[in-house]
């Protein structure tokens, strides 16, 4: 597939499948040497088309953060899919139905939500979500009692075909540089290893983890039975910045068309904004950072402009701040090529992606 | 139309119609008392349904800010269209094809535009955007010479039925109290009237401005023919801190499912995230806030729970704080309702919503 830039006439999410599927295989040779399974978090892309580029779907289990997302690569042919966030008790009906057709992991946080879980009507696995200290949804790892019996609650559940502990350890997304991301790794592998040893548990029990940075920049994880890393088969901005990712990894950028010049603010202006983007950033040296402007290729991208990222970013709008040596070779209709700060928020904005093979 | 919270299972944006059509009915009367026209900014929404509020389509100029929305407002019925962003030269085909079936408006900020805008083969309208300050698109208000040049070029395309200027102030919405809101308001109308001094032009221009905190606020807009607000259909947090609403006056909300509870941390965290919300946040004096929580009613809510907000978000988790007596009484499963920080991002998130009648 070729991109051909002259079709293109508004924001257009572009996607290198060349360097995602670089990205995909390296996970899984990563995987595959530290003896834990892949399952990639497809909350990244919520493609169908993307998600077949990690392998057959009833070969690849996937982890997604909701229902609809569930329900969607349920219907598209996946059928090992862990719900990797505390299930949602309102939504009791669709997840029994989904239990009926998949092979369906859910998540808890708290005994309460046993009666709940004891309702599904179908075999089920069942994760008991820890916290190792990002205090977003878990047990503390340091409460040992509560998670061991809640792990025998679920346990005794006839339908709970295994049980297993999951944890997020999302402290790694606030590293600033590779030493950070181990250090963040291995104080979460740590809390994790000490509550295994201090559990009563006779089975060898599974044990899910994983996220992006770490699992871009360790090679090994101790304890883990399976890591869930789901942003790096893009990257973008933040990970590059927290040093999870090479320039040359960073699989979807924005073509975004110039609509207004203003060499004397050192700005250009393009009708792209935060229905595109998304409203999250970057902060970067140089400032708040909505998207890095990249050099754009015959194919693709190649490196960033330096001094070049999205500043300011309304509705509709999204103000660069570009050097005058690059700006003064703009024209209103131009494409400008744009990394988000947050790939994934961007895939959920724009919904919809053009992809192309580099070479 | 009654609102049944027993069916909401998941992220829900409620829409309470009482309140949006006390904000119609309010700003109408309004253009009506300050003899400006009153052309709404459908971006706020993106919807027919909530479109038809505001009275018949066909008698309802309205300003939009993508060719996607003015096509889609066309094909439901709107005649009268104001492209409130200048234009795409990307999109001229479809631009071309909407002036054939419309009475459109179009923004143009540079010379260098005209070729393009020569090219339409039917009539339209044309807005020079000038800038008063915000530093986002226009030509800035002091550039007499280059504004005064723009018009008369327009004024001699032949397809060109009437030329104006439009802006918009958004340093309206960096205020802090009523007082500001006014006084940046002034300091715009000041630029504006200057620059009108200075025009030579010997018939009476379209201006064309309008931001909903000035528009909310203020009850005269010098210089102005129209007005063209959009948030004020729902308003939001950011509008209330800035003071340009109350929270009565707020119509829409969140219903956020809760899946966990941490009373250790006065947190819980609901199933709505980013990809609800979206990630735009206002600073408020207990810290960053994604959302402000609501007390839930019958029919809607009521006044906000104090110290109650969001206040960390990921793509789908988001971390409530909340006070110990408020917390205590809430379980896994119960529905918050949460005023959004800025309700058109929400609105473009969500793409869909429910609406119900307060009494």
């Amino acid at each position: 597939m070729n991109l051909n830039w002259d079709f293109i006439t508004q924001s257009t999410l572009l996607v290198d499948k060349s360097k995602a599927l670089r990205n995909i295989h390296r996970m899984k040779e990563k995987a595959k040497q530290a003896h834990v399974q892949l399952r990639p978090h497809f909350k990244t892309h919520q493609s169908s088309l993307i998600g077949s580029w990690f392998g057959p779907p009833n070969e690849t289990p996937i982890a997604v953060s909701s229902l609809s997302m569930a329900e969607y690569f349920a219907l598209s042919g996946w059928t090992d899919i862990h719900l990797a966030i505390p299930f949602n008790p309102r939504e009791m009906k669709h997840i029994n139905d989904l239990a009926s057709y998949t092979t369906l992991s859910l998540t808890i946080e708290h005994p309460s939500q046993l009666p709940i879980l004891k309702s599904i009507e179908h075999p089920f696995h069942a994760f008991v979500e820890v916290d190792t200290g990002y205090q977003r949804t878990g047990i503390d790892a340091e409460q040992v009692q509560q998670i061991q019996i809640l792990l025998a609650e679920l346990h005794a559940i006839p339908q709970v075909q295994s049980v297993g502990l999951m944890l997020h350890n999302g402290l790694t997304y606030q590293a600033q540089g590779k030493a950070e991301i181990v250090a963040a790794h291995q104080a979460s592998s740590q809390a994790l290893t000490a509550l295994l040893e201090k559990l009563n548990w006779p089975a060898k029990l599974k044990i899910a983890t994983g996220d992006t940075p770490a699992c871009s920049i360790v090679d090994a994880f101790p304890s883990a039975t399976e890591i869930r890393p789901g942003n790096y088969v893009f990257y973008d901005l933040q990970q590059k910045l927290i040093g999870a990712c090479d320039w040359d990894d960073i699989a979807a950028a924005v073509a975004c068309p110039v609509i207004a010049i203003y060499p004397e603010r050192s700005e250009v202006v393009v009708h792209t904004g935060a229905v595109h983007l998304s409203k999250d950033y970057a902060d970067t040296p140089q400032g708040r950072s909505y998207g890095q402007v990249m050099r754009r290729t015959e194919q693709g991208w190649g490196q960033p402009i330096e001094g070049g990222f999205i500043s300011r970013l309304s509705q509709e709008h999204g103000v660069v701040t570009l050097p005058a040596h690059e700006l003064e070779q703009i024209k209103r209709g131009d494409l400008l090529v744009v990394v988000p700060a947050h790939s994934c928020l961007t895939m959920a904005a724009m919904q919809d992606f053009i992809w192309f093979e580099s070479p």
